[in-house]
């Protein structure tokens, strides 16, 4: 099972199961029903047994999930299996709550170094990790088997920086900066959009305000 | 048109559609067919005629659509023609990236005060926006019109914390914290879950690399 031939919309719902069985899981319970997992998660159970249903064989008539079985599947088939290892492009605020957040650690994304055009920030560390300048990028990701980089920049330096990255060998972009990058068809980018879902989140406001 | 109607996937989509209007805008464009639009978006035509013709009247057949209307249009329906005041409760790094972000008060996002526990932050400012303590957060909340809290906190002090901003009438949370939180049904709640998205991240890598 490697969780292809799953539709993306699914994919997209997997990390938030994992993090709904990983708490069940430290709490130390063994099985959950469909309607219970519904009840904590609010999401309807017939969208649960059909988003389970794709890897075939988890739920059981009558038993219910076995959280651990689905809590490893599930990781497995979003790659949690392994390590990853990133590069942060940008030391500022962004890039430090970033390098400081230690449950990308406990969950194998390793961040390796952060990068920095400013001189007053290349050489000092962050949170136990050095800030190189760009100049050593190239050099830094040959050496260091770098999975992933993030953009934690400025949208104006973002489609050079990606540039930058790509013509580096690196495969996957996790894009913090308010554009959207243009990149060849091999490099995956997962975008966080911060302005746009503080937008979401004003529509909402006025819509129930009026 | 008060947006009231349009499905929730295709809100989701607006504030993307107003970034690309905005960039079009900004470079003097007046009309743009759906065809030119789908190029620069990277989505198909028909989802863009599908999406925009939730508004009525905006694209007209061999004209395309007028740039300006539609932005002025959508960024009403964000509630972007007002604006909205913040506070950030957590004055971490990441709660002072968000502070520094220039991009949220040009679109009327105004960040008016940074709250935190530890005694070290507390009376300092960062970016020019004070730190308080929490104990000063219903006084403050009520004499500043605060319509959004942002939770910039771990996990663990989330629910809490969501419990006393509720507590100060904010009935908007935008919440950084990894955990989803149990509120009233009349509070909103944007999640923006980082580690949710490097897992999505991480699984398209290994679909690529297999």
């Amino acid at each position: 099972m490697d969780g292809k031939g799953i539709s993306k919309t699914v994919i997209s719902r997997l990390p938030r199961y994992f993090r709904y069985l990983g708490d069940l899981k430290d709490r130390g319970i063994e099985r959950i029903s469909s309607r219970e997992l519904s009840e904590l998660m609010k999401v309807t159970a017939s969208q649960i047994r059909q988003d389970l249903n794709n890897f075939g064989g988890f739920g059981q008539q009558g038993y219910g999930y076995n959280v651990d079985y689905l809590y490893t599947e599930i990781g497995r088939i979003l790659g949690l299996d392994r390590t990853h290892n990133l590069i942060i492009c940008g030391a500022g605020h962004l890039g430090a709550a970033l390098a400081g957040n230690g449950g990308f650690a406990h969950r194998g994304f390793l961040i390796k170094g952060l990068f920095d055009v400013d001189e007053e920030k290349i050489g000092k560390s962050v949170h136990g990790i050095n800030v190189y300048s760009m100049e050593a990028l190239d050099y830094f990701v040959s050496g260091n088997k770098i999975d992933i980089a993030v953009i934690a920049a400025p949208a104006e330096a973002a489609e050079e920086l990606a540039h930058r990255i790509i013509s580096c060998g690196i495969r996957a972009i996790w894009n913090f900066s308010n554009t959207d990058l243009s990149v060849p068809e091999d490099v995956i980018v997962e975008n966080v959009h911060l302005l746009d879902s503080l937008m979401r989140l004003s529509y909402d406001i006025d819509s129930y305000t009026g």
